[in-house]
């Protein structure tokens, strides 16, 4: 036989079972973001490369997987041009279509191109692949899910409560416990511009993270030795050391930001956004949290990160605020704020927690073994009603031996068999047997409808 | 502003509306699946480029979208060969994987590489896009969904059967009237056995199905310009006759295929079938139809083609019998059969004659329009126990002008909107405005729950 098939690198197959899986995590998160509301679309896989490049930095330009144009593609070059123009230059020639690397792009592209059919706010969640060319290694693939929700056109701090609240109850419902993180990109630039040293807002969020793991000194030195002067980082110590509930680092920001507009613009929205989550209390603690630097080239207000409370895995959910997200297709001045679940992490951590639940792997409730023509002639119709009342069931479809068809039954984990031989011919009856206990028991085609009909 | 942005031609954005159409019938479908006992898969959205080339014959190969290779794509090749390769190959020399054609390959080739983990036989379904270089035209897309169901690893008909079964409860759940068509290769390849002519089968199905439009005379002319000996064309003259039901049909069938043990094995196929259709009926009619010709160039027995009996469009779902789908990939002799749902052509038959739910497209239930903090600190604990009860409900997240929330909610299609104003605060109660008929109510925050939680 030939080498046994193969799939591209970085990509996946899922089975049934994993499929079963995965589908609990989508359909958790997809009845949470109705019941807010929130709307789906879906875009096309393939977007125009003009419309993905550029977006994603130097390094996303060259993760983005292009496609080959259809039929003669090298035609309009000359020899010259094949031979010369490097491999990253030519693949714009000879491509104008590129997989999407993210929903954020299609979905700015999507609101600006639609805008005139939109009702703003423009409250939608998408939840469809992604692929990048990323090298591949354990957690991270070439081809995975993004389940996205964003709200667009509104500035409204009431847009950040619903979305925490949306993570709140999409972890409670999947059995997670989760720290959530907020931060604000305000409150960081007040902070660097407070201490006089407006650019190096990555630096400081860099350094208060570490303090903890090597201690005020060596933090210290390694903002000397990024270029700080000594009278920033002097300025800067008092932040370093805060230390409380969020509510005590909130009175402390209050008079170190006193001097900059947007540090207290953005330790109001802070406030404004605790005030709010008062009155819609979470399960999951939600604390203030300066380190939380995600996405700081783009977002311009409220940061969000949510991380496991039960192992070390990096986030599972994060997004924030960015005032321009439409700017990038002409359509300036819409605000967004949107978060992103990782379903392959969260994946991980239900697998590695066995927080899936039972029945989420659950198929066919019952197997009809198949002894013969005229047995068949007796099932087709109880089977018939059996799925009109909802009863997901089978019958073997050969006449295999017994023991093969009880292993289907087995390696499926279907948890009841049902056989009708000569004898329960005669009398009109199945005998039911239930897999795990092995119990048997006589019934007529009704009552087994009865023992098996979903409540109702 | 710049131009508006756009998608590749032949791809589609999803609006919620037609997200919400679309997905009526995905989730119609899936659960008739699962009540079958069938199991999903997914697969990437790539290939590698071998696993796809040749399975789709010449003009496939052409229509495949080719994924440029990543990094220095030209690096080995010569400028000689860059220059003198004409692109089709050149092609294949820069990209190793493909976007998938349809579901059957990636079935066949997922079945191969997991046929140690699957329990035979394997009933799967898998409802995924799938990519065409095609020209776009109406009703023809680059990228469109399959919803796939097969079986494989069994001989028995029952699995037909359950095809039909799954193909009867899909349209009946949909509320589309169709006619489902059932024809063999096997007895197709018995009547050219008999008349003489055994390569003849595609010209014979296509004479039969033109004998109503064009007549007796004119079918017989064109057989013999393509060839047919008047001995075959004068022995075939009674099978294009024929009529009648599918019984009479078969009657006459049975006495002209005597002589031929392919022809006899189809019919036999054909009347079991038959005999299992009678005792699990369908609700659409099931009728033999010689002129089916899908797919002969790899169905090896049944052939099944579904089409609307209300209005003219292609047929919305069909497949067949195929002995050796894995054989492509090296792993011989296992038997399956499915059928392919058309996806978008039944969405457009579904909106041609009027019979999506209006339910599909309703979304949230109530909108509480937003008259400031006061009233937003009263609403928000509400708006959490309305949606802990499974209440789809929002809040307007800007304190805008009234006109501007109700034509939200408006456009929205919300039923309800509920107004917490001064009064209303004082009072501890909400107002309630059904949008159609304008009726209000004032209640309590515990009638405002009862009235709108779903019946339990």
């Amino acid at each position: 036989m030939a080498d046994k098939p193969s799939i591209p690198k970085g990509t996946r197959d899922f089975t049934p079972l994993e499929m079963a899986r995965r589908n609990f995590i989508f359909d958790t998160i997809r009845a949470i973001f109705k019941i807010h509301g929130f709307q789906p679309i879906e875009t096309p896989a393939m977007e125009n490369l003009s419309s993905l490049m550029g977006k994603y930095g130097e390094e996303g330009d060259k993760l983005l997987f292009k496609i080959l144009n259809s039929g003669d593609f090298k035609g309009k070059l000359s020899s010259s041009e094949l031979q010369e123009t490097p491999s990253g230059r030519l693949g714009t020639l000879i491509s104008e279509k590129g997989l999407r690397y993210d929903l954020t792009v299609p979905f700015a592209r999507f609101v600006v191109q639609h805008r005139d059919k939109i009702t703003f706010p423009f409250k939608r969640y998408q939840i469809q692949p992604v692929w990048r060319a990323d090298r591949p290694q354990r957690g991270r693939y070439r081809e995975f899910y993004q389940c996205d929700v964003d709200v667009i056109g509104s500035n409204s701090l009431l847009n950040e409560y619903e979305l925490i609240q949306i993570i709140d109850e999409v972890f409670q419902a999947l059995g997670l416990q989760v720290l959530i993180k907020l931060n604000n990109r305000k409150v960081l630039a007040g902070i660097v511009e407070v201490i006089g040293e407006p650019e190096r807002m990555v630096d400081i969020t860099v350094a208060i993270d570490k303090l903890e793991k090597i201690g005020m000194e060596k933090v210290k030195a390694e903002l000397e030795q990024k270029g700080l002067s000594s009278a920033a980082i002097e300025k800067l110590e008092p932040i370093l050391k805060m230390q409380g509930s969020s509510e005590d680092k909130l009175s402390f920001l209050e008079n170190f930001l006193e001097g900059s507009e947007t540090g207290t613009a953005g330790l109001e929205e802070i406030r404004k956004l605790f005030s709010y989550l008062e009155l819609g209390t979470t399960g999951a603690p939600v604390e203030l949290d300066l380190t939380l630097a995600r996405g700081l080239n783009y977002y311009t207000g409220s940061i969000i990160e949510v991380k496991s409370a039960e192992m070390e895995i990096g986030s599972v959910c994060g997004g924030g605020r960015y005032d321009d997200l439409t700017g990038i297709f002409g359509l300036q001045g819409v605000s967004g704020v949107g978060v992103s679940f990782g379903a392959d992490r969260i994946y991980d951590v239900m697998l590695q927690m066995e927080r899936f639940p039972e029945s989420s792997t659950l198929e066919s409730k019952l197997l009809f073994v198949n002894f013969g023509e005229q047995e068949v002639a007796h099932i087709l119709p109880i089977l018939k009603r059996l799925r009109e009342e909802g009863v997901a069931s089978e019958i073997y479809p050969d006449q295999a031996k017994m023991k093969k068809q009880m292993n289907y039954a087995n390696s499926r984990k279907i948890p009841f068999v049902a056989l009708v031989g000569e004898q329960e011919l005669k009398e009109g009856k199945i005998t039911l047997k239930e897999m795990v206990s092995g119990k048997q028991e006589q019934l007529t085609p009704d009552q087994l409808l009865e023992r098996l009909s979903p409540v109702k």
